[in-house]
């Protein structure tokens, strides 16, 4: 029985945007430049059909949910987790599928910011007839769509800046031994967060100290390799790295302007795209903001920031760059002469401190993983 | 009904050896230099008296048990946390007490490591014919009476090493800004923490830089206040301190050998107890060891340090010296150029790094407590 318009059951309905919400979450990591969305199809009190945003980006979440209702899309209710898009891209547009599958209501967790869409994708459905709710668990969709929301409003990428240390706040000893301080599980749930974002950034100085591969090491995990980024104002970084010989995913350098064109040459070469940022006000480093626009421009939207401690004071000096911190710290002390988790943001005031909320706190093996946003 | 002797419920004995431990863990802090012990005893199944070491270590756990017991003790269960006594301190034995009130059974959860007891009271009840086990939920009456059992066995105190920073490890500004990286919740439970030690022991840097009062701050919670331990080797307190004209609770200064006498009548005059103790190797500070052994043989079981980072870096250099860490992280971070929670160990591999083991894990309001056992 299908219910009378207008009437409908809010816990039913809840329900199934966070199912649909569960989806959006699995292709996190998967889809840049496009956002992550889950569409859940019922039909008759049932679930008639699922999908998300398939790794790469499309096709779109409605188009794989309505591929798998078929004719049980007719009459149906869709909840999707961002507003249907109603332009033409790579794709035909989300909001002429739903309405020439007979979809007759589409609940939407939150409006697409995307200019292109930006509320005329519920229009186009409302002219069409169908009944379209906006703004359930829209907070829960928001925190999915960050990213996506923030390259569309600001031009910049979600930062989650990733640290692990002592409880001490160090990452290595004097003599920079750093390997290891967390424990296995942290290190499993540090893969696990970078298969969750487009790309991982590194300073240079990362790559010298201890030349990482900087994959995500999940089989399966991230269906699209992880982008890996170097931040490399002086050029630094060999085209023997091993991030250029081994692990999944491309690899990107960033570098201020000026280099001679050989040694730009020399890391294209061995596989890297190069590409230039504007200096910071030193004119030995990257600045913070140029280099995040630079990465949104070229279409990532979630950002993972690993180090070392000159990157992650540069992004946290930057208003506004760093959303989110993913903190492991191992039950270890290392004392004051060890190599601190940030240089000097520099701080006077304790009132000038950047403060967080935490939003999760996991136990991964002995070591402990809180998870913050901004305040 | 009395059950047969030898045939005891275990679960009814468990529950009412974890009353006993309860109650014991209420008198921490306020018992030194004894043991905090609970006893509950009971008749056919019911409970007919509770007690715990008194404020200020006596009357001990099972008098105050045997009073509310009454005539009900004749053929009762005693549940103790710890071996009764069998030698004349500045109580009668324990065990005469139990035997006297006509008890037929004693559950003790550990033996008594002190040499006066040490087996001898489980001896003497046994041999008034009182059926005896020993060795119920021993683990967690180790851990309650860890204090006493460290200072019986190796003439040191349980030491817990308390430190508040930011996920960076910082304790102040460069500038020296310190107040408040944690919260007002934070605060309380490390007032708490307080009140379940017999005295908080901070270096004189601290004094100097903070002027803290250091008391217990909870009304009603330290019935016998704590003692307030000043490591000062260069005699840096000035006789004017906040601690020595405020709050509750005796002040120690334990300072290097050496000083004019007319320097430390002068914290004396103030109200201070000022003894002197062995100087570290450099002669410049205390030596850690001998500053823990000072305080075990002035009756301490039980200390909270509370840093700054060169006492906190002296006690972690030391063997053995610290047992348990509370740890409490605010949700910010100050930056490479804040104070250090702790100076150098100094410390060149990983492998040498004091790891610790995590016991419990609070969030008291924004922040984060992780308390630790050595591993």
């Amino acid at each position: 029985m299908t219910a009378a318009p207008g009437t409908h059951d809010p816990l039913q309905d809840a329900a199934l945007m966070r199912a649909a919400l569960a989806l959006a979450a699995r292709g996190l990591g998967n889809t840049w430049p496009n956002p992550s969305v889950g569409c859940v199809i019922t039909r008759d009190g049932a679930v008639v059909g699922r999908g998300w945003t398939a790794p790469g980006g499309r096709p779109h979440a409605e188009t794989e949910a309505l591929k798998r209702a078929g004719h049980a899309a007719r009459g149906a209710t869709a909840y999707v987790t961002l507003e249907p898009c109603c332009h033409w891209g790579r794709t035909p547009p989300c909001t002429d599928a739903l309405i020439a599958a007979g979809v007759t209501r589409v609940v939407v967790a939150m409006r697409d910011p995307d200019p292109r869409v930006d509320g005329g994708g519920i229009e186009k459905l409302r002219a069409a007839g169908i009944e379209v709710t906006v703004g359930l668990l829209e907070a829960e969709a928001r925190a999915i769509n960050a990213g996506f929301v923030k390259v569309a409003t600001r031009n910049l990428p979600l930062v989650t800046l990733k640290l692990a240390s002592t409880l001490d706040g160090r990452i290595a000893t004097r003599t920079g031994e750093s390997q290891w301080i967390t424990g296995p599980a942290a290190r499993h749930a540090a893969h696990a967060l970078r298969g969750r974002h487009d790309a991982v950034l590194v300073g240079s100085g990362t790559v010298l100290a201890d030349d990482p591969e900087l994959s995500c090491r999940i089989p399966g995990f991230a269906r699209i390799p992880t982008v890996r980024v170097v931040a490399d104002a002086r050029l630094r970084m060999p085209a023997t790295a091993r991030m250029l010989r081994e692990g999944q995913g491309p690899v990107w350098i960033a570098t201020r302007p000026g280099h001679p064109p050989e040694a730009l040459a020399a890391l294209q070469d061995a596989g890297a795209t190069v590409f230039e940022v504007a200096p910071d006000a030193s004119g030995q480093g990257l600045d913070a903001g140029a280099l995040l626009r630079a990465l949104a421009a070229r279409g990532l939207t979630r950002i993972l920031a690993e180090g070392g401690a000159g990157l992650a004071a540069a992004l946290l000096r930057g208003e506004g760059l760093v959303d989110r911190l993913a903190w492991f710290h191992a039950p270890a002390v290392i004392g004051g002469d060890g190599r601190p988790a940030l240089d000097a943001l520099p701080l006077e005031l304790l009132s000038a401190m950047p403060r967080y909320r935490r939003t999760s706190l996991a136990q991964p093996g002995p070591d402990l993983l809180s998870e913050f946003e901004a305040a």
